[in-house]
């Protein structure tokens, strides 16, 4: 049997089956947005780790080399900031064709250090060798995080608001609009931004660490319907979402007409968000949102709620279920 | 200009001026065969990381899955080792073609399994991905060792003996007796063993790193003439390297009138050795030699001494200097 009998999906499980069982204490292994290994008494590094492989994860005639270097870095950073930590080092992999032009990888290495200097990461090392045809970016990202304070996919509890930080659907309107060459309008140009320099929410998630009152939380990478699964099946419950409390931007309200999908699909599916997913205790999600929007100035926005496991997850319109028509994004 | 008028050594050069300078004092990058990061104040993490790609470094046809993932795992142990560290984590991507049989990532995955078994490593995370033709395994290591105890290569001195942990030439034999399919007598199956499955040199390298009288250690992955100029670089000195004492393996003794090299040669030159070659201070080299002879049961051989900067290294044969056919192994 080939793997492409099987799906990405079940190469992953092939390798989390091989994955370490039986961890120390105060080590965590798959299953969140990183693993977690002792620094300090109270404190932890968080290890995540990213390959970006041309064809699959990007197409270099669609990205500009700087924005692809970037991206290489924020979305590793993201998964740092899912956990509510700071980014420290990084280390990278990169494995290119020979016919690659060296001013293209001189680019792509200037992207990544631009990212590495704004979200404050030593990059300390890495590996290069030859590939026959694509191009691989594989970054490993250690970051820190007060033991205590490091948030998990498994710990949402019954009534709990479903929030996120952020717009949904941009990037993966951003992308349309590259694949489709739109015109390069104000609005377009905003969403294609999205796509290719996604903003990690590093300050987002180190401030929600901070609350008690939030109890789970990752990052949104291969769309809101997809992950949302993956924590609900992590702390073992359903989830209800209300299809018109998605917060999309004025930018993707502008365009959505003009794409193939409607924008609440848009919205609930659409891959590469990079804003966090949180759960938050219902009796303080108030006084939270209102932090919140006092330190970054717009909303932590409740979706929806946190249900028992057995109703798996309902996205509901005005009340009414309403279906989605696939879900999220996949890579086999 | 493209990447294939530069060769391997300058993508890494491309790579390493990228690589974060004015680190803080408890940080090293790149130049040694691990990162340095802080952990507790007397203990620091050692972190490597290596590409091994389809073609360049494995051949599937040549290789063993199991071996293949064995070795994934014991090439990123040898740099652990190289600094005096203790393997601890690990962290794999794979990007995989889709029509590659299950059952040939399954078998990697369990020599990745066993390897990590024996070194006492926990595999706790990674990345999958498809490609399209070629096989791509990443693995990021981290080990931790005793600050004040960690070696590196820039700390060679004038007059120190070169030593290595043990015999020369092995593997690249094994390489060939595999690549010209040799009658798989004993002394063949061990080359080719040495090849698959090399040992890194973990206990040897922690034992090494106690010792006051090392001065600089490091593993030879390119060949002994490559990586000792690596050394050399690093420490700012020269070399003077008897060809007679490099210690071959009865085995390669015995196939050596077979291959195209002599032995002399692929001692000096042959790649993928994965002992330790490290400097010792003279006047206490005999007493380590002895200590170390009784706790493995063999030999620290010294093959040379460390020379004046401006001396480069020298190959002797009887005090006559011996010139090598080339320099060690190339990607690119």
């Amino acid at each position: 049997m080939k793997l492409s009998d099987l799906g990405e999906t079940t190469l992953l499980e092939m390798l989390k089956n091989k994955i370490s069982q039986n961890l120390p204490q105060d080590v965590v292994g798959i299953g969140d947005d990183c693993a977690v290994i002792p620094k300090h008494n109270d404190e932890a590094y968080l290890i995540t780790t990213d390959l970006l492989v041309e064809g699959t994860h990007f197409l270099s005639d669609k990205i500009a080399a700087k924005d692809l270097g970037y991206k290489v870095v924020a979305v590793n950073v993201s998964d740092i900031a899912a956990m509510g930590g700071r980014p420290c080092y990084a280390f990278l992999s990169m494995a290119l064709p020979s016919d690659l032009e060296c001013a293209w990888v001189l680019d792509v290495l200037s992207g990544i250090n631009e990212a590495c200097e704004l979200y404050g990461i030593l990059l300390l090392g890495g590996d290069t060798t030859q590939s026959d045809s694509q191009q691989f970016f594989n970054l490993t990202l250690i970051g820190e995080a007060e033991t205590s304070l490091i948030k998990y996919r498994h710990s949402a509890e019954l009534g709990d608001i479903v929030c996120v930080t952020g717009h949904l659907g941009d990037s993966f309107a951003g992308l349309q609009c590259i694949q489709e060459q739109k015109t390069l309008t104000d609005a377009v140009k905003k969403l294609i931004a999205q796509h290719c320099r996604p903003r990690a929410h590093i300050a987002e998630g180190q401030f929600l660490a901070q609350s008690k009152d939030v109890h789970a939380m990752m990052d949104i990478s291969d769309g809101l319907a997809q992950d949302l699964t993956r924590l609900m099946d992590a702390s073992d419950c359903g989830a209800e979402i209300n299809i018109e409390a998605l917060p999309v931007s004025s930018q993707l309200q502008l365009i959505a007409p003009q794409l193939k999908q409607n924008i609440a699909d848009i919205a609930a599916m659409g891959g590469e968000d990079y804003c966090l997913l949180v759960t938050v205790a219902a009796e303080n999600y108030p006084a939270l949102t209102m932090l919140f929007q006092d330190k970054f100035k717009r909303a932590l926005t409740a979706i929806g709620q946190v249900t028992a496991p057995g109703n798996g997850l309902t996205f509901l319109s005005q009340g009414n279920p309403y279906a989605l028509p696939g879900l999220g994004y996949k890579h086999f």
